[in-house]
């Protein structure tokens, strides 16, 4: 093994507001990670190459002949960040190898990829990153035909049939949630560490079986501190389970009698698979850095 | 008429983040205002009085044998405001004189009362300050039975029988829309002053007959921008509609067969008219300055 051969492949999953990189050697092992890089929205489209060559320049050599790969999912392929990946129109495969965009870039050592995300016409939808997720999971199961769900700022739910995204639909419940939690009156009642299963779920069949009710059943979280004094470990569980509980009502001909996967946060994945089991289903939780790293890997393959 | 027997009533509406007070003579003219005083969140419990003082210091004579009547609807009788005025509990008429709170003054040549605001005990709910306006309406509609919808940040839903408030209904519909509209990654695509109504009636169709979709369409609008470049008048247009589409799902078993009266801001109660009126409903909307000032000067006849 020569002196700079350790490190053969970057891989990288640059969202809006982090960024993770891992450095891995000819056989795929992982030798260097940065979990808490920045996220595309704090940089401008110039700042991508020097910012990221800061964090990982002393991965590379010198200069060599061979250039490094790196490739990239997520909001960097966004047409505000490092460089335009257009989308790709489902029905298709969550990755095309022949679509992945190349980067100009200053420094020789690196040849800079990019993954397109993935668009829905009707009704509109978009995803980056999640696409190179579902890619990762279907390398390991490309027999897999049921639902992939991705809990987060902005859940996912996505049918997957022959290996192909067939249709998906995107829920802001995460972006609600924080929003909420850390931004409206609801702010002081719901701030805890702690989670009580028995709220969230009474929460959750409130609004899944009336989701109308949901921006009222969320006032009723303050009226419920100022009148009863209810602590926050309670309110902030039941804050989850209105959430979910509507978007699952909102996800029903997603769900209704499939297989579902779920990728994403652990703790998270874990409030839906119970979320799930009330409604008598089960659901596969998936290691999320794993399916990324598998799926950035998959889109090098051959290149 | 001696030199100083102008103001001899003055009347305040102190918010969450607004204050409104009114100076009126005998005869319940207004003679002075402010419309735009610091609302309760930006003041400590005993900054109140110094504060209210820099404001309407000089509507009062320096000295006197009369002290000056001040009374206060509003956040200001909240826990955290001035002083607080302890909920009433519906079922209840609006305002109960005997129930007025009186607050101890540095200032000798006033005399200040708060207003409580009305709980409701299950499910649980508060209000503080359109209780006066309640109150205001009813001073000139004594036999009102029926609804009375209050648009806002907090949007409230109440029931009017014989003079009382019989039941009650918030939903967070504005605080939502404010902070998708300010802070969410909605922010960019629905900047606009314009409106669109078929654009508002087709979201609010869209979520009225299918509310759990709520958080899905509202990811749409973002998908719409970055996919069809639709303009930020119609997406905005769209955002309240969906958001109030969901609200009058849930909001039904108050409006159905009932006659509607509404207190609020203006173009607020007229996108709920336009919504309403899509249901085959008709809405009186109301001044809401007269119905709070009415109010106010109400809970002081006779004490």
């Amino acid at each position: 093994m020569s002196e700079f051969s350790e490190i053969s492949l970057i891989a990288a999953d640059w969202g809006t507001s982090n960024l993770r990189v891992w450095g891995m050697d000819h056989q795929g092992n992982v030798i260097n990670r940065i979990t808490k890089g920045k996220g595309m929205s704090s940089l401008m489209p110039s700042e991508f190459e020097p910012y990221l060559m800061g964090l990982i320049g002393n991965w590379l050599p010198k200069e060599g002949n061979a250039k490094c790969p790196i490739i990239i999912c997520g909001m960097a392929g966004a047409k505000t960040g490092w460089k335009e990946a257009a989308y790709l129109k489902a029905p298709c495969p969550p990755v095309n190898k022949e679509k992945i965009i190349k980067i100009e870039t200053e420094d020789q050592r690196i040849s800079v990829s990019i993954v397109p995300g993935i668009m829905q016409k009707s009704p509109p939808d978009v995803m980056r990153g999640e696409e190179t997720q579902i890619a990762g999971y279907l390398s390991k199961k490309p027999d897999f035909d049921g639902i992939i769900c991705l809990p987060g700022t902005h859940t996912k739910w996505v049918h997957i049939s022959a290996g192909e995204i067939v249709s998906f639909k995107t829920f802001m419940t995460g972006e609600i949630f924080l929003s909420l939690s850390e931004r409206s009156i609801l702010k002081s009642s719901v701030q805890s560490n702690d989670f009580d299963p028995t709220s969230f779920l009474e929460a959750f069949e409130d609004t899944y079986s009336n989701p109308a009710l949901l921006s009222s059943k969320l006032f009723g979280l303050r009226a419920a501190d100022l009148l009863e004094n209810t602590s926050a470990k309670f309110l902030k569980s039941k804050l989850s389970g209105y959430l979910i509980g509507s978007e699952l009502a909102g996800a029903k001909s997603y769900w209704l009698g499939q297989n579902i996967v779920m990728i994403g946060n652990d703790d998270l994945c874990v409030l839906y698979e119970k979320a799930l089991k009330k409604l008598g289903l089960n659901a596969t939780i998936e290691n999320t850095q794993n399916v990324t790293l598998n799926g950035l890997k998959q889109a090098c393959l051959g290149r």
